[in-house]
Protein backbone atom coordinates (compact mmCIF):
# COMPACT_ATOMS: atom_id res chain seq x y z
CA UNK A 1 0.00 0.00 0.00
CA UNK A 2 1.30 3.47 -0.87
CA UNK A 3 1.23 5.72 2.16
CA UNK A 4 3.62 8.46 1.07
CA UNK A 5 2.73 11.37 -1.18
CA UNK A 6 6.34 11.44 -2.37
CA UNK A 7 5.92 8.04 -4.06
CA UNK A 8 6.80 8.50 -7.78
CA UNK A 9 3.44 7.16 -9.01
CA UNK A 10 1.60 9.53 -6.72
CA UNK A 11 3.73 12.39 -7.97
CA UNK A 12 2.98 11.45 -11.56
CA UNK A 13 -0.78 11.35 -10.93
CA UNK A 14 -0.64 14.74 -9.23
CA UNK A 15 1.22 16.19 -12.20
CA UNK A 16 -1.31 14.75 -14.65
CA UNK A 17 -4.15 16.25 -12.62
CA UNK A 18 -2.59 19.69 -12.56
CA UNK A 19 -0.71 20.17 -15.83
CA UNK A 20 -2.19 20.30 -19.30
CA UNK A 21 1.26 19.99 -20.83
CA UNK A 22 1.96 16.78 -18.92
CA UNK A 23 -1.35 15.27 -20.09
CA UNK A 24 -0.56 16.25 -23.65
CA UNK A 25 3.03 15.01 -23.54
CA UNK A 26 2.09 11.64 -22.07
CA UNK A 27 -1.25 11.27 -23.87
CA UNK A 28 -2.92 10.44 -20.57
CA UNK A 29 -5.71 11.76 -18.41
CA UNK A 30 -7.37 10.84 -15.15
CA UNK A 31 -10.87 9.76 -14.21
CA UNK A 32 -12.18 9.56 -10.66
CA UNK A 33 -14.91 7.48 -9.10
CA UNK A 34 -16.70 4.21 -9.77
CA UNK A 35 -19.16 5.69 -12.25
CA UNK A 36 -16.50 6.81 -14.72
CA UNK A 37 -14.38 3.72 -14.05
CA UNK A 38 -17.34 1.55 -15.04
CA UNK A 39 -17.66 3.57 -18.25
CA UNK A 40 -13.96 2.96 -18.92
CA UNK A 41 -14.51 -0.76 -18.44
CA UNK A 42 -17.51 -0.93 -20.79
CA UNK A 43 -15.57 1.12 -23.32
CA UNK A 44 -12.66 -1.32 -22.78
CA UNK A 45 -10.30 1.60 -22.31
CA UNK A 46 -6.98 0.12 -21.13
CA UNK A 47 -6.16 1.99 -17.92
CA UNK A 48 -2.43 2.32 -17.23
CA UNK A 49 -2.68 2.72 -13.50
CA UNK A 50 -5.44 2.46 -10.91
CA UNK A 51 -5.19 3.79 -7.38
CA UNK A 52 -7.82 2.74 -4.84
CA UNK A 53 -8.49 2.90 -1.13
CA UNK A 54 -9.38 0.05 1.21
CA UNK A 55 -13.01 1.25 1.26
CA UNK A 56 -13.30 0.70 -2.51
CA UNK A 57 -11.54 -2.66 -2.35
CA UNK A 58 -14.08 -3.82 0.24
CA UNK A 59 -17.06 -2.26 -1.53
CA UNK A 60 -16.40 -2.95 -5.21
CA UNK A 61 -13.57 -5.50 -5.68
CA UNK A 62 -15.01 -6.62 -9.04
CA UNK A 63 -14.47 -3.17 -10.56
CA UNK A 64 -10.78 -3.12 -9.60
CA UNK A 65 -10.40 -6.62 -11.02
CA UNK A 66 -11.99 -5.62 -14.31
CA UNK A 67 -9.64 -2.67 -14.61
CA UNK A 68 -6.66 -4.96 -13.94
CA UNK A 69 -7.97 -7.41 -16.57
CA UNK A 70 -7.83 -4.57 -19.09
CA UNK A 71 -4.13 -4.19 -18.35
CA UNK A 72 -3.98 -1.68 -15.50
CA UNK A 73 -1.47 -1.88 -12.70
CA UNK A 74 -3.40 -1.31 -9.50
CA UNK A 75 -2.13 -0.05 -6.16
CA UNK A 76 -3.89 0.43 -2.89
CA UNK A 77 -3.23 3.85 -1.34
CA UNK A 78 -3.99 5.41 2.04
CA UNK A 79 -6.90 7.84 2.37
CA UNK A 80 -4.36 10.63 2.78
CA UNK A 81 -2.57 9.74 -0.46
CA UNK A 82 -5.91 9.50 -2.29
CA UNK A 83 -6.80 12.96 -1.04
CA UNK A 84 -3.47 14.28 -2.36
CA UNK A 85 -4.11 12.67 -5.77
CA UNK A 86 -7.74 13.70 -6.12
CA UNK A 87 -9.01 16.87 -7.75
CA UNK A 88 -12.04 16.92 -5.42
CA UNK A 89 -12.44 17.74 -1.77
CA UNK A 90 -14.29 14.50 -1.12
CA UNK A 91 -12.42 11.86 -3.12
CA UNK A 92 -14.39 8.80 -4.18
CA UNK A 93 -11.52 6.45 -3.36
CA UNK A 94 -10.76 5.34 -6.91
CA UNK A 95 -8.88 6.91 -9.77
CA UNK A 96 -7.55 5.61 -13.05
CA UNK A 97 -4.97 6.92 -15.50
CA UNK A 98 -6.23 6.40 -19.04
CA UNK A 99 -4.92 7.05 -22.55
CA UNK A 100 -6.51 10.09 -24.18
CA UNK A 101 -8.96 8.61 -26.73
CA UNK A 102 -8.51 8.95 -30.46
CA UNK A 103 -9.58 12.31 -31.81
CA UNK A 104 -10.42 11.51 -35.41
CA UNK A 105 -13.80 12.97 -36.34
CA UNK A 106 -16.09 10.58 -38.23
CA UNK A 107 -16.78 11.27 -41.92
CA UNK A 108 -20.13 12.69 -43.02
CA UNK A 109 -20.94 14.47 -39.80
CA UNK A 110 -24.60 15.26 -39.37
CA UNK A 111 -24.32 17.26 -36.12
CA UNK A 112 -21.21 18.89 -34.68
CA UNK A 113 -20.50 21.44 -31.98
CA UNK A 114 -17.69 23.99 -31.82
CA UNK A 115 -16.67 25.31 -28.39
CA UNK A 116 -15.12 28.68 -29.27
CA UNK A 117 -12.83 29.88 -26.48
CA UNK A 118 -14.90 28.39 -23.66
CA UNK A 119 -12.51 28.89 -20.76
CA UNK A 120 -14.62 27.72 -17.82
CA UNK A 121 -14.05 23.99 -17.13
CA UNK A 122 -17.47 23.54 -15.49
CA UNK A 123 -19.17 24.97 -18.57
CA UNK A 124 -17.19 22.81 -20.99
CA UNK A 125 -17.90 19.69 -18.93
CA UNK A 126 -21.62 20.40 -18.95
CA UNK A 127 -21.52 21.14 -22.69
CA UNK A 128 -19.86 17.78 -23.40
CA UNK A 129 -22.40 15.95 -21.24
CA UNK A 130 -25.25 17.66 -23.09
CA UNK A 131 -23.61 16.94 -26.46
CA UNK A 132 -23.63 13.24 -25.65
CA UNK A 133 -27.28 13.37 -24.54
CA UNK A 134 -28.25 14.92 -27.88
CA UNK A 135 -26.14 12.67 -30.08
CA UNK A 136 -23.60 15.24 -31.26
CA UNK A 137 -21.07 13.32 -33.37
CA UNK A 138 -17.97 15.46 -32.80
CA UNK A 139 -17.01 18.39 -30.59
CA UNK A 140 -14.31 20.76 -31.84
CA UNK A 141 -12.35 22.98 -29.46
CA UNK A 142 -10.20 25.86 -30.62
CA UNK A 143 -7.24 27.49 -28.85
CA UNK A 144 -8.58 29.49 -25.93
CA UNK A 145 -10.92 26.67 -24.92
CA UNK A 146 -9.96 24.91 -21.70
CA UNK A 147 -8.29 21.49 -21.99
CA UNK A 148 -11.10 18.90 -22.24
CA UNK A 149 -8.97 16.50 -20.19
CA UNK A 150 -8.76 18.95 -17.29
CA UNK A 151 -10.12 17.07 -14.24
CA UNK A 152 -13.04 19.47 -13.73
CA UNK A 153 -14.12 19.08 -17.36
CA UNK A 154 -13.85 15.29 -17.10
CA UNK A 155 -15.95 15.30 -13.93
CA UNK A 156 -18.67 17.52 -15.42
CA UNK A 157 -18.83 15.58 -18.70
CA UNK A 158 -19.91 12.39 -16.87
CA UNK A 159 -18.39 9.99 -19.38
CA UNK A 160 -18.94 11.93 -22.61
CA UNK A 161 -15.20 11.56 -23.26
CA UNK A 162 -15.81 7.87 -23.98
CA UNK A 163 -18.58 8.51 -26.48
CA UNK A 164 -17.77 11.60 -28.53
CA UNK A 165 -14.61 12.44 -30.48
CA UNK A 166 -13.24 15.60 -28.90
CA UNK A 167 -10.94 17.41 -31.31
CA UNK A 168 -8.58 20.21 -30.30
CA UNK A 169 -7.37 22.12 -33.37
CA UNK A 170 -6.52 25.51 -34.74
CA UNK A 171 -9.66 27.31 -35.88
CA UNK A 172 -8.54 27.07 -39.52
CA UNK A 173 -8.28 23.28 -39.22
CA UNK A 174 -11.69 23.07 -37.58
CA UNK A 175 -13.14 24.96 -40.52
CA UNK A 176 -11.84 22.27 -42.90
CA UNK A 177 -13.67 19.58 -40.92
CA UNK A 178 -16.90 21.58 -41.17
CA UNK A 179 -16.70 21.89 -44.95
CA UNK A 180 -20.10 21.25 -46.54
CA UNK A 181 -22.03 21.70 -43.29
CA UNK A 182 -24.33 24.59 -42.36
CA UNK A 183 -22.40 26.42 -39.63
CA UNK A 184 -24.57 28.49 -37.25
CA UNK A 185 -23.13 30.84 -34.66
CA UNK A 186 -25.07 31.38 -31.42
CA UNK A 187 -25.04 35.11 -30.73
CA UNK A 188 -27.01 37.36 -28.43
CA UNK A 189 -29.75 39.12 -30.40
CA UNK A 190 -28.49 38.31 -33.92
CA UNK A 191 -30.10 36.35 -36.74
CA UNK A 192 -33.33 34.35 -36.52
CA UNK A 193 -34.46 32.68 -33.28
CA UNK A 194 -32.96 29.21 -32.90
CA UNK A 195 -36.38 27.60 -33.41
CA UNK A 196 -36.79 29.20 -36.86
CA UNK A 197 -33.54 27.79 -38.26
CA UNK A 198 -33.76 24.77 -40.60
CA UNK A 199 -31.70 22.23 -38.68
CA UNK A 200 -32.55 19.39 -41.06
CA UNK A 201 -29.26 19.56 -42.99
CA UNK A 202 -25.85 18.51 -41.67
CA UNK A 203 -24.94 21.34 -39.35
CA UNK A 204 -22.54 22.65 -36.75
CA UNK A 205 -23.37 25.06 -33.97
CA UNK A 206 -20.71 27.44 -32.62
CA UNK A 207 -20.96 28.35 -28.93
CA UNK A 208 -18.70 31.20 -27.84
CA UNK A 209 -17.68 32.26 -24.38
CA UNK A 210 -19.89 34.72 -22.56
CA UNK A 211 -17.00 37.11 -22.19
CA UNK A 212 -15.81 37.23 -25.78
CA UNK A 213 -18.67 35.98 -27.94
CA UNK A 214 -17.82 34.02 -31.06
CA UNK A 215 -14.61 34.79 -32.94
CA UNK A 216 -14.50 36.47 -36.37
CA UNK A 217 -12.81 33.50 -38.02
CA UNK A 218 -15.70 31.14 -37.38
CA UNK A 219 -18.23 33.84 -38.16
CA UNK A 220 -16.69 34.23 -41.60
CA UNK A 221 -17.50 30.64 -42.63
CA UNK A 222 -20.93 30.61 -40.99
CA UNK A 223 -24.23 30.41 -42.82
CA UNK A 224 -25.55 32.83 -40.24
CA UNK A 225 -26.11 33.71 -36.61
CA UNK A 226 -28.98 32.53 -34.47
CA UNK A 227 -30.15 33.72 -31.09
CA UNK A 228 -32.20 32.60 -28.11
CA UNK A 229 -34.98 35.13 -27.43
CA UNK A 230 -34.88 36.28 -23.82
CA UNK A 231 -37.14 38.10 -21.43
CA UNK A 232 -36.52 41.84 -20.80
CA UNK A 233 -33.60 42.77 -18.62
CA UNK A 234 -31.59 39.63 -19.36
CA UNK A 235 -28.27 40.20 -21.08
CA UNK A 236 -27.05 36.72 -21.77
CA UNK A 237 -27.17 33.07 -20.84
CA UNK A 238 -24.61 30.73 -19.40
CA UNK A 239 -22.72 29.17 -22.36
CA UNK A 240 -23.69 25.63 -21.34
CA UNK A 241 -27.36 26.66 -21.16
CA UNK A 242 -27.25 28.29 -24.60
CA UNK A 243 -25.68 25.13 -26.05
CA UNK A 244 -28.32 22.91 -24.43
CA UNK A 245 -31.32 24.97 -25.56
CA UNK A 246 -30.19 24.97 -29.20
CA UNK A 247 -28.99 21.35 -29.29
CA UNK A 248 -32.22 19.97 -27.81
CA UNK A 249 -34.27 22.00 -30.30
CA UNK A 250 -32.22 20.42 -33.10
CA UNK A 251 -32.92 16.97 -31.62
CA UNK A 252 -36.64 17.79 -31.28
CA UNK A 253 -36.92 19.01 -34.89
CA UNK A 254 -35.00 16.07 -36.29
CA UNK A 255 -37.13 13.67 -34.25
CA UNK A 256 -40.27 15.10 -35.86
CA UNK A 257 -39.12 14.47 -39.41
CA UNK B 1 -8.53 52.83 4.38
CA UNK B 2 -8.95 49.45 6.05
CA UNK B 3 -5.72 47.48 5.87
CA UNK B 4 -6.33 44.88 8.57
CA UNK B 5 -8.37 41.72 8.17
CA UNK B 6 -9.20 41.89 11.88
CA UNK B 7 -11.23 45.06 11.34
CA UNK B 8 -14.79 44.36 12.63
CA UNK B 9 -16.44 45.28 9.31
CA UNK B 10 -14.12 42.95 7.45
CA UNK B 11 -14.89 40.19 9.94
CA UNK B 12 -18.61 40.77 9.48
CA UNK B 13 -18.34 40.56 5.68
CA UNK B 14 -16.33 37.36 5.93
CA UNK B 15 -18.96 35.83 8.21
CA UNK B 16 -21.76 36.81 5.82
CA UNK B 17 -19.87 35.23 2.93
CA UNK B 18 -19.33 31.98 4.76
CA UNK B 19 -22.34 31.38 6.99
CA UNK B 20 -25.91 30.82 5.88
CA UNK B 21 -27.15 31.32 9.45
CA UNK B 22 -25.50 34.74 9.66
CA UNK B 23 -27.11 35.82 6.38
CA UNK B 24 -30.48 34.61 7.61
CA UNK B 25 -30.16 36.20 11.06
CA UNK B 26 -29.11 39.57 9.68
CA UNK B 27 -31.24 39.47 6.51
CA UNK B 28 -28.19 40.43 4.47
CA UNK B 29 -26.19 39.04 1.57
CA UNK B 30 -23.20 40.09 -0.49
CA UNK B 31 -22.71 40.91 -4.13
CA UNK B 32 -19.34 41.29 -5.80
CA UNK B 33 -18.23 43.25 -8.85
CA UNK B 34 -19.39 46.27 -10.82
CA UNK B 35 -21.94 44.38 -12.89
CA UNK B 36 -24.02 43.27 -9.91
CA UNK B 37 -23.46 46.60 -8.13
CA UNK B 38 -24.92 48.39 -11.14
CA UNK B 39 -27.94 46.08 -10.96
CA UNK B 40 -28.32 46.97 -7.27
CA UNK B 41 -28.24 50.67 -8.17
CA UNK B 42 -30.87 50.33 -10.91
CA UNK B 43 -33.01 48.27 -8.56
CA UNK B 44 -32.44 51.02 -5.92
CA UNK B 45 -31.45 48.36 -3.41
CA UNK B 46 -30.12 50.24 -0.35
CA UNK B 47 -26.68 48.74 0.28
CA UNK B 48 -25.62 48.81 3.93
CA UNK B 49 -21.91 48.71 3.32
CA UNK B 50 -19.63 48.94 0.31
CA UNK B 51 -15.97 47.95 0.30
CA UNK B 52 -13.80 48.97 -2.65
CA UNK B 53 -10.18 49.07 -3.68
CA UNK B 54 -8.22 52.02 -5.03
CA UNK B 55 -8.39 50.51 -8.55
CA UNK B 56 -12.21 50.69 -8.49
CA UNK B 57 -12.20 54.21 -7.03
CA UNK B 58 -10.00 55.35 -9.90
CA UNK B 59 -11.87 53.39 -12.55
CA UNK B 60 -15.54 53.82 -11.57
CA UNK B 61 -15.98 56.57 -8.94
CA UNK B 62 -19.56 57.24 -10.12
CA UNK B 63 -20.67 53.73 -9.14
CA UNK B 64 -19.36 54.10 -5.58
CA UNK B 65 -21.07 57.49 -5.34
CA UNK B 66 -24.38 56.06 -6.49
CA UNK B 67 -24.17 53.31 -3.89
CA UNK B 68 -23.45 55.95 -1.20
CA UNK B 69 -26.41 58.00 -2.43
CA UNK B 70 -28.64 54.99 -1.79
CA UNK B 71 -27.51 55.02 1.83
CA UNK B 72 -24.43 52.79 1.90
CA UNK B 73 -21.44 53.45 4.07
CA UNK B 74 -18.38 53.00 1.87
CA UNK B 75 -14.84 52.15 2.90
CA UNK B 76 -11.70 51.80 0.85
CA UNK B 77 -9.80 48.60 1.64
CA UNK B 78 -6.38 47.28 0.68
CA UNK B 79 -6.08 44.63 -2.04
CA UNK B 80 -5.17 42.13 0.67
CA UNK B 81 -8.30 42.90 2.69
CA UNK B 82 -10.44 42.67 -0.46
CA UNK B 83 -8.98 39.25 -1.16
CA UNK B 84 -9.84 38.15 2.37
CA UNK B 85 -13.43 39.40 1.95
CA UNK B 86 -14.02 38.01 -1.52
CA UNK B 87 -15.46 34.60 -2.35
CA UNK B 88 -13.42 34.47 -5.58
CA UNK B 89 -9.77 33.92 -6.27
CA UNK B 90 -9.59 37.03 -8.46
CA UNK B 91 -11.65 39.66 -6.62
CA UNK B 92 -13.18 42.40 -8.72
CA UNK B 93 -12.32 45.08 -6.15
CA UNK B 94 -15.88 45.95 -5.13
CA UNK B 95 -18.38 44.31 -2.86
CA UNK B 96 -21.63 45.44 -1.30
CA UNK B 97 -23.69 44.17 1.62
CA UNK B 98 -27.38 44.26 0.68
CA UNK B 99 -30.67 43.43 2.37
CA UNK B 100 -32.14 40.12 1.23
CA UNK B 101 -35.05 41.13 -1.05
CA UNK B 102 -38.67 40.52 -0.20
CA UNK B 103 -39.80 36.97 -0.81
CA UNK B 104 -43.52 37.36 -1.36
CA UNK B 105 -44.60 35.52 -4.51
CA UNK B 106 -46.91 37.50 -6.78
CA UNK B 107 -50.56 36.43 -7.04
CA UNK B 108 -51.84 34.63 -10.13
CA UNK B 109 -48.55 33.07 -11.12
CA UNK B 110 -48.38 31.98 -14.72
CA UNK B 111 -44.96 30.31 -14.62
CA UNK B 112 -43.08 29.10 -11.54
CA UNK B 113 -40.09 26.88 -10.89
CA UNK B 114 -39.43 24.63 -7.91
CA UNK B 115 -35.82 23.72 -7.12
CA UNK B 116 -36.23 20.45 -5.23
CA UNK B 117 -33.14 19.69 -3.12
CA UNK B 118 -30.67 21.24 -5.59
CA UNK B 119 -27.53 21.22 -3.47
CA UNK B 120 -24.92 22.44 -5.94
CA UNK B 121 -24.53 26.24 -5.78
CA UNK B 122 -23.28 26.51 -9.36
CA UNK B 123 -26.35 24.67 -10.63
CA UNK B 124 -28.77 26.78 -8.60
CA UNK B 125 -27.08 30.01 -9.78
CA UNK B 126 -27.39 28.95 -13.41
CA UNK B 127 -31.02 27.90 -12.87
CA UNK B 128 -31.88 31.32 -11.44
CA UNK B 129 -30.14 33.09 -14.32
CA UNK B 130 -32.09 30.96 -16.82
CA UNK B 131 -35.34 31.54 -14.92
CA UNK B 132 -34.88 35.28 -15.33
CA UNK B 133 -34.12 34.90 -19.05
CA UNK B 134 -37.37 32.99 -19.55
CA UNK B 135 -39.58 35.23 -17.43
CA UNK B 136 -40.26 32.82 -14.56
CA UNK B 137 -42.30 34.77 -11.99
CA UNK B 138 -41.24 32.98 -8.81
CA UNK B 139 -38.68 30.36 -7.82
CA UNK B 140 -39.45 28.15 -4.82
CA UNK B 141 -36.71 26.33 -2.92
CA UNK B 142 -37.38 23.58 -0.42
CA UNK B 143 -35.19 22.39 2.46
CA UNK B 144 -32.22 20.55 1.00
CA UNK B 145 -31.72 23.20 -1.66
CA UNK B 146 -28.58 25.31 -1.19
CA UNK B 147 -29.06 28.84 0.21
CA UNK B 148 -29.82 31.12 -2.78
CA UNK B 149 -27.80 33.89 -1.08
CA UNK B 150 -24.67 31.71 -0.94
CA UNK B 151 -21.96 33.73 -2.76
CA UNK B 152 -21.51 31.11 -5.50
CA UNK B 153 -25.23 31.10 -6.24
CA UNK B 154 -25.31 34.90 -6.32
CA UNK B 155 -22.36 34.95 -8.73
CA UNK B 156 -23.88 32.38 -11.08
CA UNK B 157 -27.33 34.00 -11.07
CA UNK B 158 -25.92 37.22 -12.59
CA UNK B 159 -28.51 39.55 -11.05
CA UNK B 160 -31.58 37.29 -11.09
CA UNK B 161 -31.90 37.95 -7.35
CA UNK B 162 -33.03 41.49 -8.19
CA UNK B 163 -35.70 40.38 -10.64
CA UNK B 164 -37.36 37.20 -9.37
CA UNK B 165 -38.93 36.49 -5.97
CA UNK B 166 -36.93 33.61 -4.50
CA UNK B 167 -38.95 31.84 -1.82
CA UNK B 168 -37.45 29.36 0.66
CA UNK B 169 -40.19 27.32 2.33
CA UNK B 170 -41.14 23.91 3.59
CA UNK B 171 -42.39 21.73 0.74
CA UNK B 172 -45.92 21.74 2.21
CA UNK B 173 -45.97 25.57 2.12
CA UNK B 174 -44.67 25.60 -1.46
CA UNK B 175 -47.54 23.33 -2.44
CA UNK B 176 -50.03 25.90 -1.14
CA UNK B 177 -48.48 28.58 -3.36
CA UNK B 178 -48.85 26.27 -6.38
CA UNK B 179 -52.55 25.65 -5.76
CA UNK B 180 -54.50 25.84 -9.02
CA UNK B 181 -51.42 25.49 -11.23
CA UNK B 182 -50.44 22.50 -13.36
CA UNK B 183 -47.37 21.10 -11.58
CA UNK B 184 -45.03 19.05 -13.78
CA UNK B 185 -42.09 17.08 -12.43
CA UNK B 186 -39.02 16.64 -14.63
CA UNK B 187 -37.99 13.00 -14.36
CA UNK B 188 -35.68 10.78 -16.34
CA UNK B 189 -37.71 8.62 -18.70
CA UNK B 190 -41.17 9.23 -17.17
CA UNK B 191 -44.29 10.79 -18.66
CA UNK B 192 -44.55 12.48 -22.05
CA UNK B 193 -41.60 14.31 -23.64
CA UNK B 194 -41.44 17.94 -22.47
CA UNK B 195 -42.42 19.16 -25.96
CA UNK B 196 -45.71 17.23 -25.88
CA UNK B 197 -46.93 18.82 -22.64
CA UNK B 198 -49.55 21.60 -22.88
CA UNK B 199 -47.71 24.48 -21.25
CA UNK B 200 -50.41 27.00 -22.09
CA UNK B 201 -52.01 26.97 -18.62
CA UNK B 202 -50.47 28.45 -15.46
CA UNK B 203 -47.82 25.93 -14.54
CA UNK B 204 -44.90 25.09 -12.33
CA UNK B 205 -41.99 22.85 -13.22
CA UNK B 206 -40.17 20.86 -10.53
CA UNK B 207 -36.45 20.26 -11.07
CA UNK B 208 -34.90 17.73 -8.70
CA UNK B 209 -31.28 17.07 -7.93
CA UNK B 210 -29.45 14.57 -10.09
CA UNK B 211 -28.59 12.50 -7.05
CA UNK B 212 -32.03 12.18 -5.49
CA UNK B 213 -34.54 12.98 -8.23
CA UNK B 214 -37.74 14.72 -7.23
CA UNK B 215 -39.24 14.09 -3.81
CA UNK B 216 -42.46 12.15 -3.22
CA UNK B 217 -44.23 15.12 -1.62
CA UNK B 218 -44.09 17.24 -4.77
CA UNK B 219 -44.84 14.26 -6.97
CA UNK B 220 -48.07 13.71 -5.05
CA UNK B 221 -49.49 17.12 -6.06
CA UNK B 222 -48.20 16.96 -9.63
CA UNK B 223 -50.34 16.70 -12.73
CA UNK B 224 -47.65 14.40 -14.09
CA UNK B 225 -44.03 13.78 -14.93
CA UNK B 226 -42.29 14.88 -18.09
CA UNK B 227 -38.94 13.88 -19.50
CA UNK B 228 -36.29 15.05 -21.93
CA UNK B 229 -35.62 12.34 -24.54
CA UNK B 230 -31.92 11.51 -24.70
CA UNK B 231 -29.60 9.69 -27.02
CA UNK B 232 -28.57 6.12 -26.14
CA UNK B 233 -26.06 5.65 -23.38
CA UNK B 234 -26.91 8.89 -21.59
CA UNK B 235 -28.26 8.48 -18.08
CA UNK B 236 -29.14 12.00 -17.09
CA UNK B 237 -28.58 15.69 -17.63
CA UNK B 238 -27.14 18.38 -15.43
CA UNK B 239 -30.04 19.85 -13.42
CA UNK B 240 -29.45 23.35 -14.78
CA UNK B 241 -29.51 22.00 -18.35
CA UNK B 242 -32.76 20.10 -17.73
CA UNK B 243 -34.36 23.26 -16.32
CA UNK B 244 -33.20 25.35 -19.29
CA UNK B 245 -34.40 22.92 -21.97
CA UNK B 246 -37.90 22.71 -20.48
CA UNK B 247 -38.23 26.42 -19.60
CA UNK B 248 -37.18 27.60 -23.06
CA UNK B 249 -39.66 25.19 -24.66
CA UNK B 250 -42.40 26.71 -22.50
CA UNK B 251 -41.32 30.19 -23.64
CA UNK B 252 -41.25 29.07 -27.27
CA UNK B 253 -44.74 27.51 -27.09
CA UNK B 254 -46.25 30.49 -25.29
CA UNK B 255 -44.64 32.85 -27.79
CA UNK B 256 -46.39 31.02 -30.63
CA UNK B 257 -49.86 31.49 -29.18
Amino acid sequence: MITSTSNPRVQRVRTLQRKRQARKREGLFIIEGARLANEAVSYRSPAKLVLYTDAIKQGDPRLIEELINLGAEAEEVSERVMKACSDTESPQGLLAVLPIPSTIPPDNLSLALVADRISDPGNLGTILRTAQAVGVEAVFLNPGTVDPFNPKVVRGAMGAHFHIPIIQEQTSEIEKHLHGMDVWVAEVGLGPPYYDVDWGKPCAIVIGSEAHGPGDELRSIAKGSTHIPMHDSTESLNASVAAAVILFEIARMRGEE
